[in-house]
C-alpha cells in the first residue's frame, strides 16, 4: 500500500539518500527502521533508507538533499512512498555473516551497492565486523580489491613501470614517504604517490606534505605533475580512487578495525596504475603488526592478491618499536624530512627510506637497490627533486627547514632518574601530539630527545611538546603526568611492569585451620 | 576548541540524541562521523552522536527533539559545542570484537550505555555482529541478561510460583500460547504472559491475541488482570521490560541474526517475575533450530543461564517441519485457537500445547502434567478461563469463532497431480501470508488443507489464501506460481531437489582425443 506524502526538505546532504517519517507512517507502510522506501515523483524514482521518528505529522516525509536532487523536489511537493525491496547485496551480507564463502559476482554486487549508497549503516557495519571476525580469504580479498577498482576513478599515465610505496602504518613520526618519493623520482622513475590524512595518528603523509605544498590535486593535476617531474605527494581522499574503501573506512574508524586492509591497499595501487609496489610493514609494540610472523602472513597475502591483480609486490618488515626519527606532528615532521634530504639524518629515517626504496628498485631489476637509493640521496639529487615536486604542486621551492613554523608553546619533560631508554610508548607519543593539537594544528607535535638504548642522566630532556595553544599544551602535560612516554631502566631491573586483572568475583577468604 | 553555534530544530524525535553539523564544523571540531559532541546551554549539557552533512551553514547545529528537550532549546538559541570523549563501553566493544572475554562490570556498562542511548548505530551493530560471530559464553549471556533486567521495569505480583512460556519461534501458525495460558490459569496458576508482534512472520502472539482483546496493557493493568483471573496475553513491546533488548532487536532485525537470544529471553522472564519457565524449541527445516542436537545445546544454555538468574527452566523440542495447526495470519489463527479450546482440534496444536504445559507443570512438582493439562482443556475449564481473560483485558467474552472476520478475497491452490504430502515449506507459507497482508491486515493469511503425509488426489485443494485487498491477493498468487508451498511425491521418487551451484569460473572444455 503506497502513501502520498508531503515533502519537507531537511536542507542538508548526508552522503546517501535518506528520508525521515513518523512512526505511524512507517507502520502504515509496514516499514521498520533501516528498511528502504521508494519515492516516486513524476517519472523519477529514488530509494532511500528510512529513519523512523516520532512527533512528526503523519502526512509528511523529510528528505535530504540527495533525495531532493534525484527527484527534483521542492518543499510541499507530493510524492508517492512505498516500501522498497532490499538490494540483493543484503542477502549476501547475511550469508557472509554466516561464514558462507562469497562468489566473485556476489562481492562485486556488494561493492557496487556500497559505492551507490544502497546499504544502510547497519548493513555496512555488519559487513565490516563480520570480515574482522572471520577474516577474508585471499580470493575474497582479491574480489573486493578488483571490485573497488572497477567502481572508482583511475589514473592513466601511459608509461611503465609505475612505482608506488605504501605503509601499513602505526608508528608515529613515519615521514619515510617524503624521502622515498624524491629518491625514486630523481632516479627517473614515475611514482604518483597518493596518501591519506591522519585519522587517529598525529599526522598522515598528506598532512606532512601539506606543510610544504598544496596536496589537494585532481587526477588531472597528478598526471601533469608526475609526467613533468616524475613524482608527486598528493592527498588521495577526494579522488574517488576505490571510493568503496572510503565508505568502509568511515565505519572502521570508530571501531579501530581494518579487515579490508589488503583489499583496499591493493585497490588504491591498481587505481593509480602502479606496476611495482613496496609495502612497509612496521613490526613492534604499539603498531598494528606485533610480530615478524604476523608480518610474514600479511606479506604473503599482499603479494598473492597483488599477483592476481597484475601487480608486482615486495614487502619489508621494519623496526616499529619507537617513532621514526625524532618528531611527530605535521610541521615538525616536514622540517625533519627536509633536513634529512640534505643532512642524511636522523639515521633511522634515512636507513628505513633507502632500505624500502632498495627493495623496490631490486623488484624492477636494479642491482644493489639500496646503494642506488643512497647514492641518489647523498648526491643531493633527491633533494633537488623534492624542490621540483614542491614547485610543480604549487609550493615554494625556496622553503628552508628552519623557516617552517612550529608551535610557540612548549613543554619539556626531563628525566627524574638516570638509566637506559628501554621503552618508548608509540601510542602515548601519538596521544600527546594529538592532545597538543596535531594534526589539525600543523605546528603542534612532539620532539623526542632520546631513542631506545640512549643513556640518560637525571635532568636530561626526554621530550618536548610543541603546541599552538596553551590550553592544548596543558592537556598534553596533564596526560604526560600519568602516562609514561619513555621508560628508563637498567637491563635486568624493573621486570614487573603492571599488576594485571582483579579477580572477577570476590574470593572466599582462606579458612585457616585452628 | 569549542564553537558557538546557532540551534536549528529538526522537529522530530529519533529515539536517541542526535545532531547534524556541516563538514566544515566537524573538521573544525576534529570530529568524524559517529563521534559524539557535547552541547552546553546555560547549566545544561547533552551528549549526542554527530551526523556530518554538507550544504549546511557553518554556524549552525541541527538538533533533534531529544537534544532540544534535554537543553530546553529553541530555534536560534546559541549553544557551545565541543568534541566529547567516548563512553567507556566503546572500548569494551572493541575488546569484544577482539575476542576478549568481558567482565560483569564491562557488560553492565555496555548495557547501561545501550539503554541510555550513548552508543552510535555503528557501535551497537558491531556488538551484535561480533556476538553472532564469536558466540556468547554462558557467563556472558548471564551478565547480559542480568544487566538487561537491572536497566528495565519489573512486574511484581507478590505471589509464587509465577509461570511463563516462551517459544524460540520460526514455525508459522504457532498459536500454542493462546491454548497454554488459559489451561495454566484455569489450574489456578499465575502466568503474566507478554508476547511480541510479528517482525518477519505473518503473526506474533500479540497480533493473534489482539483479534480477541486489547493487548496494549500497562504493567499496572497486567498486574490487575493476572491477580484477578490468573493469566493475561499482553504485548510486551512498550513495557520497558529489558529495554536494552528492544534496542538490540532493532539492529538484529535487518541482519536476520539473533545472538542475544538466550540473554533476552531470560531477561524478559526475570523482569515479569517468573519463577518457572517452559521454553519451546521448534526443530525442523525452515525454523531457527535445524537439528535436535542444536536444540539440546540451546536448552543447556537456557537452563544454565536461568539457574544463575534464579529461574527454573525446562525446554521442549517440538516438531517444526510444518506449520502448527492449519492457519497462519492473525484472525485465522485467533479463530483456530478459540475452536481448539472447545473442539480440541487440530490435534497437532492441542498435542503441542498440552505437551509443553505438561513439562511446566511437572517442573513445579505436578505429577502427570500432560494429563492435568488435557483434563483442564477437555473439561471446558480452559475455554471458560480464556473468556475470563478476554473480558478482563477489555475484549468481548461473547466472541464466537465464526464471528471473527477474515479477508474476503480468496484464492485456492489445487493439486495438479496426486501423491503424498512430503514437504510443506514453512518459509513460503509465511511469505504468502505476508504478501496477502498479514500481520498488518489482520484478516489476511493462509489456510492449509493438507498436512505432511496426507494423500492428495488431482484437484484437491492444498491451500487457500485470504486477503483483505485484491492487489495483495494477486501478489501472493504470483508468488505461489513460482515457489512451491506443498510438495507432493511418492516415497522414493523426486529425490533430486535442485541443481546446486554453477561453477565459479568457466571450465575448460574437455579436449577429446582424436
Amino acid at each position: 500500500m503506497s502513501l502520498r506524502l508531503k515533502v519537507r526538505l531537511l536542507g542538508f546532504s548526508s552522503g546517501t539518500p535518506l528520508v525521515v517519517v513518523d512512526d505511524s507512517v512507517a507502520s502504515a507502510l509496514g516499514a521498520h527502521a533501516h528498511d528502504r522506501l521508494v519515492l516516486k515523483h513524476g517519472v523519477g524514482e529514488a530509494v532511500a533508507v528510512v529513519n523512523v521518528a516520532r512527533h512528526l505529522p503523519s502526512d509528511v516525509v523529510l528528505v535530504n538533499d540527495e533525495v531532493a536532487e534525484l527527484l527534483k523536489l521542492r518543499e510541499g511537493d507530493e510524492v508517492e512512498v512505498d516500501l522498497a525491496s532490499q538490494p540483493r547485496s543484503t542477502f549476501y551480507i547475511r550469508d557472509f555473516i554466516n561464514r558462507v564463502q562469497l562468489t566473485r559476482d556476489e562481492i562485486h554486487t556488494i561493492v557496487k551497492d556500497i559505492v551507490e549508497d544502497r546499504l544502510s549503516e547497519v548493513e555496512l557495519t555488519a559487513l565490516v565486523v563480520a570480515a574482522e571476525e572471520r577474516g577474508l580469504s585471499v580470493e575474497e580479498a582479491f574480489y573486493f580489491a578488483e571490485a573497488m577498482v572497477e567502481t572508482g576513478e583511475r589514473l592513466e599515465l601511459g608509461v611503465k613501470p609505475i612505482l608506488d610505496k605504501h605503509s601499513i602504518g602505526g608508528v608515529p613520526g613515519d615521514k619515510t614517504t617524503l624521502i622515498a618519493v624524491p629518491i625514486l623520482a630523481s632516479l627517473g622513475y614515475h611514482i604518483p604517490k597518493t596518501s591519506s590524512r591522519a585519522i587517529t595518528s598525529p599526522a598522515g603523509t598528506a598532512d606532512r606534505a601539506e606543510v610544504l605544498m598544496p596536496v589537494n590535486l585532481s587526477i588531472e593535476e597528478i598526471k601533469r605533475v608526475v609526467l613533468k617531474v616524475g613524482g608527486c605527494i598528493a592527498w588521495g581522499g577526494a579522488l574517488r580512487l576505490a571510493p568503496a574503501d572510503d565508505k568502509i573506512i568511515r565505519v572502521e574508524y570508530p571501531l579501530l578495525i581494518d579487515p579490508f586492509l589488503v583489499a583496499s591497499i591493493m585497490a588504491k595501487k591498481v587505481a593509480v596504475g602502479a606496476t611495482h609496489v613496496v609495502v612497509d610493514i612496521p613490526v613492534g609494540r604499539g603498531t598494528k603488526v606485533k610480530t615478524l610472523r604476523e608480518a610474514e602472513h600479511l606479506a604473503r597475502t599482499l603479494i598473492e592478491v597483488g599477483r592476481r591483480l597484475g601487480l608486482y609486490v615486495v614487502c619489508g618488515a621494519t623496526f616499529g618499536d619507537q617513532p621514526v626519527g625524532r618528531t611527530a606532528g605535521p610541521a615538525l615532521e616536514a622540517r625533519e624530512a627536509l633536513q634529512a634530504l640534505t643532512s642524511f639524518r636522523p639515521v633511522d629515517l634515512v636507513d628505513k627510506a633507502v632500505g624500502l626504496v632498495g627493495l623496490l628498485l631490486e623488484l624492477i631489476g636494479v642491482r644493489e637497490g639500496r646503494l642506488a637509493a643512497m647514492e641518489a640521496l647523498t648526491s643531493g639529487k633527491a633533494y633537488a627533486k623534492m624542490l621540483e615536486i614542491i614547485e610543480a604542486q604549487g609550493g615554494d621551492p625556496g622553503v628552508k627547514p628552519e623557516d617552517i613554523p612550529v608551535g610557540g608553546k612548549t613543554f619539556t619533560l626531563k628525566a627524574e632518574r638516570g638509566g637506559i631508554v628501554t621503552w618508548i610508548n608509540n601510542t602515548s607519543v601519538a596521544t600527546v601530539a594529538r592532545l597538543a593539537g596535531a594534526p589539525k594544528d600543523k605546528g603542534s607535535g612532539v620532539e623526542l630527545h632520546v631513542k631506545l638504548g640512549d643513556h640518560v642522566r637525571v635532568g636530561d630532556p626526554l621530550i618536548t611538546v610543541y603546541s599552538e595553544h596553551s590550553p592544548k599544551l596543558h592537556l598534553a602535560e596533564k596526560y604526560i603526568e600519568s602516562n609514561p612516554i619513555v621508560q628508563l631502566g637498567k637491563p635486568g631491573t624493573d621486570m614487573l611492569l603492571k599488576k594485571l586483572l582483579e579477580p572477577k568475583l570476590p574470593l572466599e577468604p582462606l579458612t585457616l585451620g585452628r
